[in-house]
Parts: C-alpha cells; structure tokens; sequence
C-alpha cells in the first residue's frame, strides 16, 4: 500500500485556499484520498486536512514542506504540519496504580488498532509493572518523594528518556502527578491526559466524591491535551453516562473507568491519526 | 377507578420499618399498587415510597395521616408526605421571552399526560401572553423594572396571586429573573428551574456562550429545586447532547433549547407524580 | 442580509471537482460562506453542499443552473439541485389524533426556528382542528372509510390541495395511514415520516408493544424519507432512550414521544436547510 | 467483613410477600444490606432481591434453603435461588479470534473489580492463547471442522471440561460459533452471549455490514443469555454508539468494538452480582 501524506492547516481565512491548495497537490499528480476543511467564521479561520497518496506524486517528500511553505505560507499566513503514514508516531505511557487505561491501550496497540509505537511506559509506582512485562514494553520507575524534593530531578530524567526514545507524544493514562511547566513546554498540545469528570465541572482532586456530594444524575470523563493550568487545556473528547441516586463514590469510580478508558483511547485515536488541530484553546476534530 | 393514597416515607435507617409499614396498611385492607424503597447506607437514611388504594381501606383518609402520625411519626422519628391521587397539585408557570419549554409543558398538560391543573402564567414581558391564550389559561405581567425597584413589590403581588390560585408548586420555564429569598422559602423544594448548562460546570448567566469558549463536545441542562443559592438546589434531572468545533453560540442555543423542554418536562412529571425526596441537598427519584 | 444559492451535488467521484467548481463561483465573484464535501470511497461517489451570496454574483440567479449544467453536468455526470435561501420551502403537515409531533413542529416555526411556511395540515380525523386553529393554519380533513373504498379519491384530493399549495415537502408527524405509491412518486424523498421504533427493529404495527414483547433495554424512534416499501426508506435520523424491566407499553408509548417529536424536527431542520442528499437508499447528512 | 446470604425470588403477586419474607429474615436476627422488589402488574409476578449478613442469623447457612422452601415455597408458589457471597462464581470464557472483549473480561478480573474466578478459556483457535497465558490462565482449543463432523465431540469434551472445572456461567466473548441445545441446556440462563447489534435488528452474520447497507445512524450491542433460538434470549443490556454516512463497515466494526466489550461486562458484572432474575425470555434487573 503506498504511504500517504497528511498535511493539517490553518490560516485566515480568504477565498481560494481550497482550489489553490488542492490544484497544488493534483497538478503534481497526487491522489488525495481525503480532503476536510472548516471555518470558524466567527474568528475568521480557515482549517484544512488533507491526504494524498505519495506514489507518483512528483515532489519527493523530503522537499514536499519546503515547496508548501514557499508557496503558500507567507501568501496566506499559513501555519501547518506535515506527517508521513508510513512513519509511525512514537508513544509513551504514563501511569500510576490504576490499571483499566492502561490495559485498554495496550490491548488496542497490540490488536493493532493503531499505527504507533510505544518505547517506554513510565510510572511513580511499580504496581503496573507485570502489565508492561505483560505485553513487553519497557517500564520505569521513578518515585516522586512526598515532599516533591526530588521532582526536578525525575522530571529531568524522564525527559532524557522521552527524547532518547523519540517520543512523540505522551498519554496520561491515570497518572496522579502534576507535570512541571518545563516537560509541557517540551510537548506542546503532545500530551494527552484523561481527567475523570465532565470538564469544567470538577476540577481538580476527588471529581467523583465532588459529583456524589453535588448529587449529579450524570457523570463523565474529559480527554484534553495538557497545558500549564490544571485541566483548563483544550478538550479533545468527552463522554457521559446516567447515574442515580442509589451510587455510592465507589460505584461511580466502577463506572467512571469504562468512561475514562473509552473516552482517552478515543482521543488517542484521532491524535495518532493526525485528525486534531488546536487554537484558541480548543480543538478541531476532523472526521 | 379508584383514588390512591401515596405515601412518602424518610427516616433513619432501622430494621423493621418495610414490615412495619406494610403491614399497617395491609391489615386496614389496603391495596398496595407500588412500594419502593432506598437506603442511604453512607448516611444511614431510609426512603419508601408507598401507594395503595383508597376503596375499602378501613381507615378514612382525612385520619391517615394522624393515625400515621401516632404509630411511626415518633418511633421511628419518620418525616412523612401524603397525597391523594384524586387531588390535582396545581401548577404555576413563570416565563420570560423563549416560548419552547413553556409550550411544551402546556401541550403535555393539554394532551392528558399530566394529573395537574395549571391556574395561571406569570411573566415579566408581554411576549408570550398569545401562547397562554391560545391554552385558555390566565397570563399576568410584572415587569420588573431595571433598577430592581419595584422587586419587593412585584414579588408581593405574585406571591398573592400564588396563595389565591392555591398554587402548590411553580414551573420556572426559562424565567429569567431571581426570585428573593421569601418566594424561594414560601416553595420550599417546590420550585423548578431549568438550568441550560450541565451543572454545577456554567452556572450563572450566558452558559451557552461559557461553553462554546471552554470548547467542551457535549452540552447540557439541569432541572433543579431552587434554593437561595443560584443554581445550586438539588438536581431532580439532566441530559446532555453531543456538539462539535463546528457549533457557533447560536446553533448551541438551538440544539440546548430541546434539552431544556425535555429535562424540564422530566422533572415535572416525576414532580407530579410524587416520585421526588429531597435530603441534603440531593433528591431521590423513584422510578 | 444578502440572499445565499444554494448547491447540492453527487456526482461520480474524480479528481479536480471541488478545484473547477470552487473556482467557477469564485471567479464569477460569489463569496462562499460553507463548503462541505464527502466521497464514498466504496462506491465512488462524490457529495458537495457549497452555499455562497448572491450579492455581487456575476451570474444572474435564474441562469444560474443552466450555467452550471453546461459547464459541469455533463463533464462530470453530474446530478444537483440548486436552491435560493429567501424562497421558503412549503411544508405540508399530515396528522391523526397524537398531537406532541404537531405542537412541536408547530411551536419551532411559530418561535421562528425554521425559514419554512406551512399553508396547510392534513388529517383523516377532526382531533386536531383546534390545534391548527391556535395557530391559524388551514385544517383539511379527508376521512378514509375502514374498508379504504375511498382512499384513492382522498387521496386525488390531498394531491390536488397539495399542488394547489404549492408544497414543497410533507412531514408525516404521526400520520396513521399509508400512502398510496401514486402521492409517493409525487414527492420523492420530500416526504419526511417519523416511525416509533429504532428501525429496522421493529417495523409496522404497535413497535412500542413489540419492543415490551422482546424485552429490550433501549428505545428508538427513525425519521426516514418514505418509499414504496414500508418503513424502509432512507434513515435521516435516529435517537433511543433507556428503559428497563420496570416499564410498560404506555410507560413506553409516554417515553417515546419525546424522542419521536425531537428525532421527527432533527429531520425536519436538515431538510429545511437543504443539508441531505440521497443515494441508494441512504443519507448524506452535512453538519 | 461477614458473608452475606443473597435470595432472589419470583412468584405469583400476592399481599404480603415482603412483610412474611422481611419478618422471617429479622425475626431470626439477619441483618438486611439490600432488598429490592418489583411486581410486574400486567403478568401479576412479584420479584424480589434480598441481602443479609450471615453473622449472627440463628439459621444455619446450609439450612437456610430447606427453611425458607417450607416456610414460603408452597404457600406462595415461589422460585428462588440462594447464593453465598462467599462462594465465588466460575466463569468459563469462549473465544474465536478477537481479543477486545477477553482483554476487557481479563483486566477487570485482574483489578480485582469482580467476585469471580476464571478456571479456564475455551476456544475453537490458537490465536489467543498468548493473551491467556499473560493472565496465566489455561487456555483449550478444540478446532471444529469446516463439515461440523466432530462438532458433536468437541461438544462433548467441551461439557466434560466445563463439568470438571465446576464452571458455573459461561461468557461468549466473541465466540464465533452456534452452541448446541445440549450444551445450552446444560447451563440454562447461565451463557452469556454479546451480539455485535442493537437486537433485535440485524439477528445474524456480519451486523455491520447489514447496518452498513441500511444506513442506520447509531449502532448498537447487546448481550444476552443464550437460548436455542439464535440471537433471541433474554436481553441483559444494550447500548449504542451514533454513526453517519462517513463511517465504512470498518469503521463500524472499530466503533462497535468499545460497545462490545462493555456491554459485555456490564452484563457480567450483573450476572456475577446475582441481580438477574428472568421470566418470559426477559429479564429483571436489580439496581
């Protein structure tokens, strides 16, 4: 099967983007096998995904991104990302004690549902440790003291790892600790968490103790990508389900966890397949 | 066909008090149609609803509540509600401008559906007098004015009008203003708001437009009892509806308007049907 | 506000579609205010809905769609429908005795919802003549005697008061009786029907007693444009409710209003926003 | 933490079932955590669902079912089952190839989220033997042959194990192959299937595909005990997913698989919990 280019854009929006974006791919002989686009047109912003298949298509791939950025990026103040899907994005999974994200990953990636590659799993806990010895990938461990004074130092450490295994992106996957500003800097709407309400409700510690005294007849669970501010970055994916009074926090924490692993691997989903774009704090979720 | 009594039972939890209470009513020859109960366990509370048929059962029904009273009110420090089905609750209406949960409330009324007599509307615009005439049902206008200065006094005269028409509970159906501390205690769990947002996320004014900023993919509403703090009274009923990027503030507003009349008209009916508890700030809803 | 065209499109899928139609309005200073497109890759079919202001078009709107079919239609094989957004669409309403579908309908475009006019309501019973007076619409009612004797003279007269009115589509909003192949003909995929089950479960008679028989835990309701064959023709919408063991047939019947008269008016919307195309049997349904 | 004794019963309504059955448990010192009941008017059956601790109940626990059989058995022409939840269901799982709903059964069962054991896995393929041996759980496979010739043995063989491992319920988990009436007779109402659609429609092979080809715009799965009649058992629960003419049979085969697998286990989670109880191919479901 020949490999695709994706190409994902945003600009201001103006007339002609899609023709002349379009004619640009098909006069050089690509095939395009997908083609989206949206305005916001209150902001004035126009976003596109595009993907075309790379045999025969005259640009060679290494130079496809320079062509598009003379061609179009000043022109139409163009801001975009070129992915290949034949190289295969790299992920790291975080985690602490909780199990059911995690296996719900791993038995996806080892399905093969995606096309990724996941080098490492990175935990605060060895409690998960025979899940990764499970399915063969690499665990580590590095335990935060409770009074934080080594967090620098771990953190330093595991972004040595990330980089050194070419991670691309991280996955969250229930995992209790709060990222420091420098290692969100480093991935940029790259790392995916799973917060177990239906953001903004229930911010921060305890969402489920938090919906139970508020007496809610519905809970729910939020994937969004991670920011400097706790669970305010853009929302990728939410999903609720039906409560009642006769829930305990212990059963809203049984159902919550069908929630948080099907709503984060939904949101794993797109971002591996290239389909989200971010402004404004918000997303852009192609079909 | 025969009236029912219906009985709404809360208690500290006890061994003994179904038994008890059945056979009260079992041995006066009364027909049990419906028992359901619940038992907070956390909070060691105990809940039952009861209802059974009037005809042939030995105690006359203007006793029953003291008989009751006399029996289990002290024992078993019970707090209690009786109701007959023979006895229509009446309704009150509040609107403001939007007429979609106000015709809906009144095409179910009109159907059938409902076992409630609704005596009057009560607004603070003129715009929706022409739906109330073509129901046949008296519509009276308040306009509070925009300094807030004849508040006390509009609410006087509401409140009159309420005890005239021997109002036993009020629908707001999108009323957009706050009602004061005395109407809200005068009702006390006998006020219903819809809330057009998944609450507690977007309380307070314009939550369409909070959540078309925060970028959540799923909206909202809240059927609530209204307590003297704003939007924070027991949850009786919500649902929620799934959006996208592609949602403006406008097309939520569209799409959160069918939410709105169908969570409210939910609330009702349970409201009607004597299905509703309420402790700590919670409702127990039997079904 | 400018006057917006129009445009739907199916054609079979090539390369440099959306290029040459784009740039055709483009270039004739039409500013396109939404594009949508969607190409089954499995049948190899292409859709688009483009809609753009007249104001400043170079092209005169009544010439409009011969300039289109010279230039694309045959080129490409192509088959579309061109609509102009200050011509409302005529809505016909057929009835029987059930009225939550009506008041709906009917509720939206008085509230001004919808940029349709409804000039008449059909029925083959007097139930709802005073609904349709509350909102001073002509009523007509056709009785079908048991035995259909004549069924095909009332129906030669709706078709007659029909084109008299000159209607655009019909919505069948809870119409008990099935029409005749003749009156389908006359309006293909223009006559929008709202069936109370989540097809194809369920099809015909009394579903709400067959899904009670079956024992199910979720509800449906299915707008679909009808065809010759019952209950089988393409599915607009569809939206389901939970129920349980607890329920009964008119428990069932009381839950499946709601859903029918909102799944019905999803559809409704769509078709009045000229947002669905139709092929082999299906939907195409743009956002 | 005291065993508890759990008792589900059904028998024809009569007055005073829940005060005689209530009295008998207390009156011998059994303290009950749960009771739950639930009278079905139109077919006049009652059901109810009781939980007591053992500590302390003055009937000894192997006693209890020859007590109550005599004391109410008769009288009250009454079905019931006793369970200990002391004494831990066996679950045997059959599997074809897939391997979502066993890794989903799996890690619930690894986190400790059901009272269950799990003595082995059944399949008629080697594929997902690896994904038992993670878990350390004996893994069988008995090919059956294209012509059915040794459908018959394998059966055989199959009940002997199922026999020997003193299997309690057994769970399809994507099993892909008809049982036959022995082996579902063997185990009646304790073979838990998970069928790819929202039963009843799309009864059969290759659901998606059929859903597919219809056009529906929500997919469903729904689980079931197992029955002679394919796909026709009471149903346990069901739960859908929206789709749109975008998705492809693939696709909804991607979709449908997070809706396979919870709803399974939303099924067995009840079935392990003993709150099931069923009667005229439906199902009760205690809360």
């Amino acid at each position: 099967m020949s490999p695709n280019a994706i190409l994902l854009i945003s600009c201001p929006d103006r007339q002609g983007i899609i023709t002349d974006v379009t004619r640009f791919i098909t006069e050089n002989r690509g095939n395009i096998v997908y083609i989206d686009q949206y305005v916001d047109n209150a902001a004035g912003v126009f976003f596109m995904r595009l993907e075309w298949e790379l045999d025969g298509f005259l640009i060679p791939r290494e130079k496809i991104s320079d062509y598009f950025k003379t061609m179009f990026g000043t022109r139409y103040e163009m801001t975009f990302k070129l992915f290949f899907s034949d190289i295969k994005p790299r992920m790291a999974i975080f985690v602490s004690k909780q199990s059911h994200c995690l296996y719900d990953l791993l038995a996806r990636w080892k399905a093969g549902e995606w096309n990724v590659e996941i080098p490492c799993i990175v935990s605060n806990h060895e409690d998960l440790r025979d899940v990764a010895q499970q399915f063969g990938i690499p665990y580590y461990v590095w335990a935060v003291a409770p009074d934080h004074s080594n967090k620098a130092q771990v953190e330093k450490e595991e972004m040595e790892l990330l980089q050194r295994e070419k991670v691309s992106f991280v996955v969250l996957a229930r995992y209790m600790q709060i990222l420091s500003d420098d290692l969100i800097a480093a991935y940029p709407h790259n790392i995916i968490n799973i917060h177990h309400s239906f953001l903004p409700a229930f911010v921060g510690a305890k969402p489920y103790h938090q919906a139970y005294e508020r007496g809610v007849k519905i809970i729910g669970a939020t994937s969004h990508y991670v920011t400097a501010e706790l669970d305010a970055g853009p929302i990728i994916e939410q999903d609720v389900v039906r409560i009642s009074h006769k829930d305990t926090p212990e059963s809203l924490v049984l159902k919550g966890r069908d929630l948080e692993k099907i709503v984060l691997s939904r949101a794993v989903t797109k971002h591996i397949e290239r389909k989200i774009l971010t402004y404004r704090n918000k997303t852009v979720i192609f079909g």
